[in-house]
This record gives C-alpha cells, structure tokens and sequence, in this order.
C-alpha cells in the first residue's frame, strides 16, 4: 500500500460548497481546503454544512497540514471545525490567512494554530508532498492552484480558477507555469467544475469597465453599487470608476468593511487619495457625488442593502433618483428574496439595474472553453472534474472525453470515493462511509434526518398538546383536559374547535376502560386516533401531535 | 358616483398569480378572471393563495358575472372560492371551460354554476359592459383578451398574451381586431406585464420545430420530455415531431393525461393516427422508437419526472441512453429541487437538456417589444400594467412613458386600489384594505401571520413542552417532570441533556415559593427563564416553549 496515493473528497462532489480533499501517501496526509456550505432549503433551522471530517480525526496522527487555494467561504468556513479536531499547521497565500486569522480568532483557535504564509513560486515541503503553488485568477485576490509532485507522479490541483488575460486585480492566470508543469508531466488534473453548464469563455473582469462608467454617468443621484465583499476586483474596479467620475466611496456592511481593510493593508486594494468617505459624509454631500459600495447581493435579510430596502440602515434612506447596481448573480435558492428586495427598492424610488442583460457581473469560474484549455495545456494522463453539482461534473467529464482522452481515465468521483493512483495505474478505492454534517447553533453533526422530519412536519402544521390526568382507580378524568397548540388553528377565532377537542377527550377517557395498573397506553393510542382523525377532517391538516396522559 | 368605471385589482399587482380584477359601474359588477397564486418560501405549510374576495362578497348583489381569459391557474385557479360565496355564472372558451368543469366537479359547484362558452368575435353583454372576447397567443390554447366596452369608454384588458405570428396551434393574436379597436379610440388599456424585464421579441413556438427535430435525430434511445400540461401547443409539437421521426409517444402524469384528453376532444390538439401508445407498450418497443411526454417540470416530487428520477415512477425506470428534454423554464422559487432532479436524471445514466441555451422553451409572454406594439397598436388613453412583481409593472409603466404617454395617464396599482375614471379624466380611488388570503388544507383564510410565524419558529429549533406538577400545598414537585421535543434535539443522544433539563426544574421549583391558592404563574415565569438559557448556552437554539405546570 506504501507505494499508493490516495486521493479522497470529503466534500464539495455533488454539491456546491465545503470543498476538502485529503492527499494521503504513506501513512501521511495534506488535507487541500477545509470549506463550508450554505444550507439547502430542506435542511430547516441549519446554519452550515461542513465537510465529514470524520476520516481525518480518526487519522489525525497522519494528518500534516492544510493548504489553502483561496479565502472564499467554501474553501476555508469549515476550517475551524477541523482544526478543534485535529490541530494542524495551515498554508495560505497573505489575504486567504488574513481572512482565516478573523475567523479563528472568533474561535479562539488564533493562538493554537500554526499559520504558514506561501506565494506562487514557493516550494513547500510536506513528508511525500512537494506542494507549488502557481496563480490563478478567480473573484477574489491571491487565489492559487496547486501544483503537487507525488512519488507516483505530479498532481495539478486547480481549486477555482479562470483564465483573465485582462485582470483588474493582479496578474493573469500564471499559463506559462501551467505549461512548464504540462512539460514535467502531469500523471492526474483535478479541476474546477462549477461553470461547466456555460459555453465559451468567461468574460474579463475589465469588460465591467465600460458599463460600470455608463452606469455612473447616466446616474444622477447616488449610486449604490451591492457586491460580494469578497470580489475585491469588483471593490477595486469601483473605487476606480468613482474616481475618474468624481464620486467619493462610502462602505456599507461590516464584511465589506472588514474585506477592503485587510485587502488594503495587503496592498492587494489600490485605493486612489481620498477617495473613502464614512456614510456621515456622504448623507452630507450633493448625491451625484457619492458612492455606497454595499454587501447584500442574495437578498440576505441582514446585509446592508436588504435593511436599506425595508428602512432599516441606519444611516442610508433610499431616496427617488438613487440608482441601485446589483453587480453580483444569483445564487440558486435566493432568487425569491432577491427579487422581493429588488421590487422593495423599486417602490421607494430607485432605479434597480440587475439581471445579465444589465451586463454589470462576470463569474469568477471558468467557463467550458477554459476548462478544455486547462485539460489540453495539461494533457494529464488521469482526470477528476471537482467542485460542483453532478451535472457540472458530469459535463466537465465529457468534455475530457471529447477531448479524446480514455474514458478509463476519467473519474466522476463521489464524496468519500477515493481515487487511488501508482506508478501505473488508477482506480477507485473502498468508499468510506460518509455523513453530511450540519452545524446548527453550538452542535456540530447532532442534527439529522429525524429533527429535520420533524421540523419539517412542524413547519407544516404546527403541533398540539394534549395533557389528560385519569383516576388509576376509576379511570375517569380527574380534571379538565388541558390543549396547547401552535402553528395549527388561530386560537382566538377556534374556541368551538377547542370545545370539541376537549369533548372528544373527555369521550375517549370514559370509554377507554380503566387500566388498574397506572397505564395509560391504550388511552394514548386511542386519544391518537380519535383526535387524528377529527383534526385532519376538520381541517386537512396534519399537526404533530404530542400527548401526555397520565394516571394517579 | 354612477357615472363613474371603478376598476378594482383584487390580485395580481405587485405578485405573479392570483388574477382578478372588478368591473364596476352603476352598481353592476364583473369579474375578469379569479386565480391562485402558489406560496412564497415564507408562508410555510400553505396550500395555495388566492384573491382576497371579501369586497364581492360584501357587494355580491351586485356581481352579475365572472369572465375568464383563459385556462391557467393563475387565471382560473381561484374561482371554486369565489363561486363558493358569490354563485353567479362565468365565461369562457370551450377549453378555459373545460379545465374549469373538472375543478367545480371536484368541489362539487358544478351543478350549481351556469357556465357560458364564449368564443371570439362574441358579442356579451352584461349590465352596463358589452364584452367582446378577441385571439390571443399564449402558452395554453384558446386564450382570449376582452375587449369591454363601458359607458366611459372602451377598455381593453389583454389577459396573458404575446404575439406570435407563425404558432404551432391556432391563429396568431388577432391584430386586425386589435387595429379596430384602436380606430374606435381606446379609454383604457390593462396589460400583461410578466415578461416586462425580456428585453426584444418573445421567439415563436415555431422556432422549436428545428431544435426538437435536432434533439429527436441526436438521441439514441428514448426521449423523455418534460413540459407543463397546459403547454398544449407544446404537446402539439412533441406529437408532430414524434411522428416525423418514426416514435410513438406515451403520456406520464395524470395533468398530462386530462388536458391532452380535454383538448383532442376539443379539437385544439391534433394528433396524427397510431401516434398515442401506453406506458405498457412503451416498454415492450425498441427504445428508439419512444417517446414519453411528462409532468413535473418544476421538479415538483410528485409529478411524473421527479418520480422517474427517484425510481417512484411505475412503469418507466430512467435507463443509460434516455435522453430527457425539459422544455420549460424555472418558475423563481423552484430552481433548487429543479437542479437536483436534473443531477438525479444524470446519475442514473439519462442526458438531460435544459435550461435557456439549450433552445428547446420559448415563453408565453409578450417581451418587452411586443408590450410596446400593444400599447402603440391601441394608444390608449390611460394605461394600467397589470400581472407581475412590482419591478415588472415598474419597467412596463417605464415603456409607456417612453412611448410618450403622460405621466398621469399611466398608473401602477397596488391590490385593492381601485382607478376610477368618467368621460373626462381617471383617478385612483378609495382603496380597499387587503388581505393575502391563504388556503391550508380546508382553511381559507384562517391562516396569518401569528401561525406563520410560529410554523418559522418551530421550523428552526422545534419545540419543548415541560410537564410539572406541584402540591400546592407545599410547593414541591408531586412527582418527576416529563420533557418532551422534537425537532430541537436528538434524544437518543441527549440523555445527559434531558437529565440536566429536569434537574434544572426541580431546582426551580425548589427555589419558587409555593402559591397557596394553587396559582402556577410566578412557577412558569421563572422556569421559562432558566430553561430558555440553559438551552440556549447549550445549543444556542430557541425551541418553542410549552410549560405545562400544575398545581393540586
């Protein structure tokens, strides 16, 4: 087995989000990003999903290091939960560690962990591992791919990427590295999926510098720009366009404030001489002159720009000739909130510009044309389409089989499948068995399936209780039987529905035989039944049902 | 106030779905069009939405009709509730009649209602207002605009339209009728602003012809294709190309199968000789040869194509070599479970085509361009955009201005604000106070906010109901507490929890004077207190919480 590398997902396969990937050659193991995910709407109450970290705690003598690709939550949210586990040193490149530093910091875990900074161009290494990471682009600064050399040969470990030969920020995606590791052989490319469905190419970021400066000269009143904190090119391509259109730059929302300090600090945000303004400031200047670069793209009831929307920012009122930008897309599950927010601004005068035809976003992803271009710069001999929903997977696959390579050679792998590679050959290994773990408040995997069915259920039809007391001896009720619900009937307009529901107990008691003994399973059972019954004829509703019955 | 039209939108502004709007004139009223709206993610365990209907109720004396545009649920969905209170005959094309008796059948108002056929060219009168129903194109057959002529003058209210100069079913919209009424001066022009943010023309269904015939070459195996029932001009087109290309077609899903059969015997869909088979004979054929049109476009779990994808489906099992169209577009809301049918369709072998650059949906609505030509067509006096979100009125109201109309001939209503006009000018009158009325299982109505918002609480951390029973003599527990919960956590693994919970309530109730006259209030403050925090230090949930406490 020493002469294997093994290569297993822990998460982001047939999903978006909580990317991690353990590397393991002779009983050692780097684990490349430790992401979260946003809940999908069927897991009710959930904060996060976290990769199954549960291969790594049980190996975490073999366990190494962590390296970053970039500070994007679905590459370092989960981080924290792994190293409460398994305390191991992390690599990352200056912005992707300052991101991480806030975070762990929060979770008191800064003092504990060792925090190795690395840039394009370094040589790490890590026991079997000769880990190099190159540039890439992507919608956030200091991204990196992986370069891996193995004793079975070099592994190119894309982590999200696109291809900008025009970047606002930073250099283009670092092609003659990529070539010269095409040159070293590459034995296996894992590679970014997620914007597999799109055709062609995705478009440069500098292509937003024509319409951004449209934008702001058609505006006449404030313009109010929303982006994701973390696409400092966007931040940066704003700041300049306020610039050149004599407008100053007021920051609205704790990230995007966190985001553009740290970035500054890094010099990786080139911010022109006064230029930033505080929102006082700027409810103080002529409206054509201000600029509000705000957070709250998905609509997310407590980001800056939905509180502006429902006149709940302090400091900011959305006035008629405000004109709104929505420089961002939708992420699938919150284009309902994203939409009821856009028609809230509409309504209190703004003039809203978003959508794709509005042209004002490009994806931080490669699109199709890029991918192909990394598989035929590469031309690896084994190939793993990562991060994303099995159709991106799925597509990405066929694409490196139209591309000619062996359809043995491709792997679609899922969560827990490892990949298993020699000098020779490759081949799926024993699955493990996988969770998805989902973080709900302090617990961490606690919730599952069974509380989510019932949240479900809840959620539905709320709940009723029902507390009986009988007489042991006689088996009658001893004294009115009391019932509580929620979620079910208005209680102040169902006064006869309750009336029934106590007659219908107060009936069950006196016919439900007597149970000598103290037990009250029968009477359970039967109040079950009756009430079911005349709950879902009443109603059609199917409320959980809780009943305490008790003899004394 | 008799020679005054009030219009009166009682859905369908500021929303998608639920259309209906009031007549009114000389205390005579008609209803054009009732329908439902499906709920939004927050109203949790609601069934559907319908218009609120309390001013037709109050005034119902007065309703002397009910007009339909045309068969869609958001059109005629709603029309049981209102009949239900206000039995008063309604109109409609043979087909919107048809879909409709099948729905009164159900609530059993059928026998009750006169239902009258209208066709276009008819001449209606009713009261005050002669209705003459004109061709539109849309995505169901036989849709219908009205044009009412009132005292006032002659409005015009387009139901869902777009035109469509080379349909696959039907007659294009009739514009010649539509250039009449512009020569006779239009007061009033009510259009449908749904696909207001489409910039140019809605393509025409013919376009399709060309991509099902490439997808039907291209496939191997069988074809699957997914669109919405009432698409009939879509089945149309299944079944014509099918036939082309040597397949038979099988029909999956029951809303399939009723509106195929409504519309054969009507004469709106047209299908070749030995083109129908069964999902039997579908099974026994050479897979090439099979084509299956389903429901479930909208990844709705019960519907015909989520069942395949999850193996539920009797008789079709999804085999590598399918190839499964969906020829539809995702309704906002939806895109989740839609894209995780799709990866299930691939996991199972099938290849899916979908979404926009796969050319195979054209949309019902009238883009931009052709909303323009309505108003330019017609050159209405006044303009009201009716169907949509706020934003979609919002931009069609923009056209109109930019199409020079005046700035107060052009008005966006909100439900239940009427416009009132005479001979002279139009004004917004008086508006009603509105309700969103919401329909849960035999409740309509019922249901507000108090139970919503219980339903968001239980959704999230569940629920807790604590029993205690105190002497009340002493004060003293009489005996152990009982805890009950679900969906807050899991109690196969909280046995320390639950411990520390009833420890935490005889505490309590320790420390809590006993209230000699058996009063359990100061009891159940302070037991709320405690337990709310320890839950929420442990958890940092907040289950809902029932205390059950009695003294005896």
């Amino acid at each position: 087995m020493s002469s294997v590398l093994k290569i297993t997902p822990l998460g982001g396969l047939g999903e978006i989000g909580r990317n991690c990937t353990a590397y393991e050659y002779d009983d050692q193991i780097i684990v490349v990003d430790a992401g979260l995910m946003f809940p999908t709407d069927d897991m009710l109450g959930i904060d996060l999903v976290i990769p199954d970290y549960t291969y790594l705690i049980e190996n975490q003598t073999k366990v190494r290091a962590v390296v970053l690709t970039h500070g994007h939550e679905d590459h370092i949210g989960g981080l924290s939960y792994l190293l409460n586990e398994v305390p191991v040193p992390v690599y990352g490149t200056p912005l992707t560690l300052g991101l991480v530093e806030s975070r762990l910091k929060r979770r008191n875990l800064l003092e504990l962990t060792e925090l190795w900074e690395m840039h394009p161009g370094d040589i790490i290494d890590e026991g079997p591992f000769t880990i190099r990471p190159f540039h890439v682009n992507h919608s956030i600064p200091d991204s990196v791919g992986l370069a891996i050399e193995t004793p079975v040969g070099l592994v190119v470990h894309t982590g999200d990427f696109k291809i900008d030969h025009t970047p606002i920020e930073g250099e283009p995606t670092d092609l003659a590295e990529l070539a010269r590791l095409s040159a070293e052989g590459v034995r296996l490319l894992l590679s970014d999926s997620t914007n597999a469905e799109s055709a062609g190419y995705t478009i440069s970021e500098s292509a937003l510098r024509d319409t951004f400066e449209r934008a702001f000269s058609s505006a006449k009143g404030r313009i109010i720009i929303a982006t994701f904190a973390s696409l400092l090119s966007r931040s940066q391509l704003v700041v300049e366009t306020a610039h050149t259109m004599g407008r100053k730059v007021a920051l609205a929302g704790r990230s995007m404030i966190d985001n553009v300090a740290i970035a500054e600090k890094l010099g990786l945000l080139k911010i022109p001489p006064n230029t930033m303004i505080d929102l006082n400031t700027a409810n103080s200047m002529p409206d054509d002159q201000v600029c509000i670069l705000a957070t709250g793209t998905q609509g997310e009831p407590n980001a800056a720009l939905a509180r502006m929307a429902t006149g709940r920012f302090r400091g900011i009122t959305i006035q008629e000739g405000d004109t709104v930008l929505l420089s961002s897309k939708a992420i699938p599950g919150n284009e309902t909130r994203i939409y009821s927010n856009i028609d809230k601004l509409f309504r209190q005068g703004a003039n809203v510009i978003y959508g794709t035809q509005a042209g004002i976003h490009v994806s931080g992803h490669a699109a199709s044309e890029e991918q192909k271009l990394m598989i035929n710069l590469l031309r690896p001999d084994y190939f793993v389409p990562i991060h994303g929903d099995y159709r991106m997977l799925h597509r990405h696959a066929a694409m490196a089989r139209e591309m000619n390579m062996d359809n043995e050679h491709v792997f679609i792998l899922t969560n827990g499948e490892p990949l298993e590679l020699n000098r020779t050959s490759a081949w799926r290994g024993e699955p493990l068995e996988m969770r998805t773990v989902l973080v709900d408040g302090l617990g961490v995997g606690d919730v599952g399936q069974t509380i989510l069915r019932d949240r479900a259920s809840l959620a539905r039809d709320g709940f009723v209780v029902i507390r009986a007391d009988i007489d042991a001896e006689t088996g009658n009720l001893i004294d009115d039987p009391e019932v509580i619900t929620q979620g079910f009937i208005y209680l102040p307009e169902s006064t006869e529905f309750v009336e029934e529901t106590m007659e219908i107990i107060r009936n069950v008691a006196e016919h439900t035989p007597a149970s000598k003994d103290g037990n009250t399973e029968q009477l359970t059972l039967n109040l079950r039944k009756q009430l079911e019954r005349f709950f879902h004829d009443e109603t059609q509703r199917r409320p959980v049902l809780v009943i305490m019955a008790k003899a004394r």
